[in-house]
């Protein structure tokens, strides 16, 4: 099954959604202020990114960094080929992202119990079942639906996790209605086999133009996890983070989702047909980072704006 | 051809060369003093690299940061199975390599022109001449002797370079007697596509295991390419620089070598062979970073030893 899909794939624009402003912003130690995760937010859709995780209507107890999300909505001038998306856990997170316009949410859970238990304190059957109305509704109301499976391959309690486990939450997911999937790699331990393995599983089950691949930075296999899944199984929706904001809350001090910059210029150097402007995307995250007080992760953020010849002695 | 030899190569052990010593420090601007390179390789050693390139016999005035090479071989206690290796740009070079027992000496050139004019003051054919004499004397001493080729995707001056151009440089260094070639991704601007055209043209010409990779990340992308080479090609033996020690003389900021600890990570995450400890890599590296006085740039030495499960909401 793999060669024609990744070959039929290849042949068609990647869509980028960045999680920069949500995934990013609600694993960060310090709180931006409203006025400047708006401005973050109008920046990236100036870059050509095709969809923008703009927040999350979960508790403000839970993740205070996400406090201000109805507000962003509110706030935040649209660009018309963009979709705003939100993080919605439940049915009240589903009208507070009504309200404010959303025009794509998204449910998570995972494929480990551990996970889910810790992650939103519920087992993966009962964050599912809080999930049909909330899937019901929004299809009702036209507002498509993602629904994130996060620890596809790793889990940091239970260490590995394997394919029929991700494929089981999956089907469910489907049966339920959402739209897409997103496979989140969340502790970035994965190597292109175990992706491999992870992607043979799924696109049994749904075509790669549903299936969105989310994942981490945190040991430096971002980039070839995310070439393999492109050129090798064709999937062509990729979610990633503005200067790889974010960290990861299980290795404090590690870079967080991998960084759209680099994505977009390993696709770009790749031939993949992909509309992001890569400079834009470090001018936008470097801001940010200004403001939490931290140098970015990105390996582009070292190099754009900064590159001039000097010629030394060098291999 | 490629199926084939990847089948085959992947069966077999990684070979690392850590270049950390040479290509990471001669590229730092502070000289970090004898005594600290000396531990850096005694401590590079103990991680279980197959080889250490220790220094650079080339001109003091071009290489300040290389001067110490005589003293550095002279100092470093040896560990039985690493080959400890050393740059030589000409006869007078290899007479101090010889005299200081370097195992392995390098030569060094481009397969661009204006580059190896920058670099190394001649043209690609004067160079060839220079090293053949320098051939001819390591094997009659029994020394054998890799052959760097420089900018094989991507040159700083002349931009992209064909394959045709490497192989052509590749195939009169193989003529001269050298043992294997180590093909110099220079400014880490490849991304997969081009580490396939560049290794369909070369291994047409020697067989993967006389064929090292070299990379850099400044982009991002040295770790998948990497994959590539191994994974594709059955490439292995491969370079790295501790802790991504060296930065990159085009791009000032930019990360230097690909990590050999994110490197060694991708390889064991991957299923190769490898016998490195990447947690004494990073280790080794931090000491060096001190007293450089600059953060590592490596994935991995965010993570080894700082990893801890902080459950908060994440995907």
């Amino acid at each position: 099954m793999t060669k024609p899909q990744g070959q039929d794939g290849r042949s068609k624009p990647i869509r980028l959604t960045e999680v920069g402003p949500r995934d990013g912003l609600q694993n960060e130690s310090r709180f931006l202020p409203t006025k400047s995760k708006v401005a973050f937010i109008e920046a990236l859709a100036a870059t050509g990114v095709d969809e923008i995780e703009a927040g999350a209507f979960v508790s403000p107890k839970a993740v205070p960094q996400m406090s201000d999300s109805d507000e962003v909505f509110r706030l935040i001038r649209r660009a018309a080929p963009v979709v705003y998306s939100a993080l919605v856990p439940n049915e009240r997170g589903l009208e507070r992202a009504l309200a404010a316009c959303a025009q794509k949410v998204a449910v998570f859970t995972a494929a480990s119990e551990t996970f889910t238990r810790k992650n939103i304190d519920a087992t993966i059957s009962e964050s599912l079942r809080r999930f049909e109305p909330v899937v019901t509704r929004a299809r009702a109301a036209g507002v498509p639906v993602r629904g994130y499976i996060s620890t596809v391959a790793f889990c940091p309690y239970e260490g590995r996790i394997p394919p029929d486990r991700v494929v089981d939450v999956l089907q469910r997911l489907l049966d339920l209605g959402v739209d897409e999937i997103a496979l989140g790699e969340t502790i970035g331990r994965a190597a292109p086999p175990d992706i491999r393995r992870l992607l043979d599983a799924a696109l049994a089950h749904l075509a790669p133009d549903r299936l969105a691949f989310h994942c981490h930075d945190t040991y430096g296999l971002g980039v070839a996890n995310s070439l393999v899944a492109w050129h090798e199984y064709g999937l062509t929706l990729f979610d990633a983070s503005a200067g790889g904001l974010g960290g990861c809350p299980y290795a404090p001090g590690a870079s967080g989702n991998v960084a759209t910059e680099d994505l977009v210029y390993a696709f770009k150097a790749s031939g993949a047909i992909i509309n992001v402007n890569e400079a834009q995307v470090v001018e936008a995250a470097r801001a940010v980072a200004q403001e939490l007080g931290h140098p970015l992760a990105s390996r582009l953020s070292q190099v754009v704006g900064q590159a001039g010849a000097k010629p030394v002695s060098s291999l």
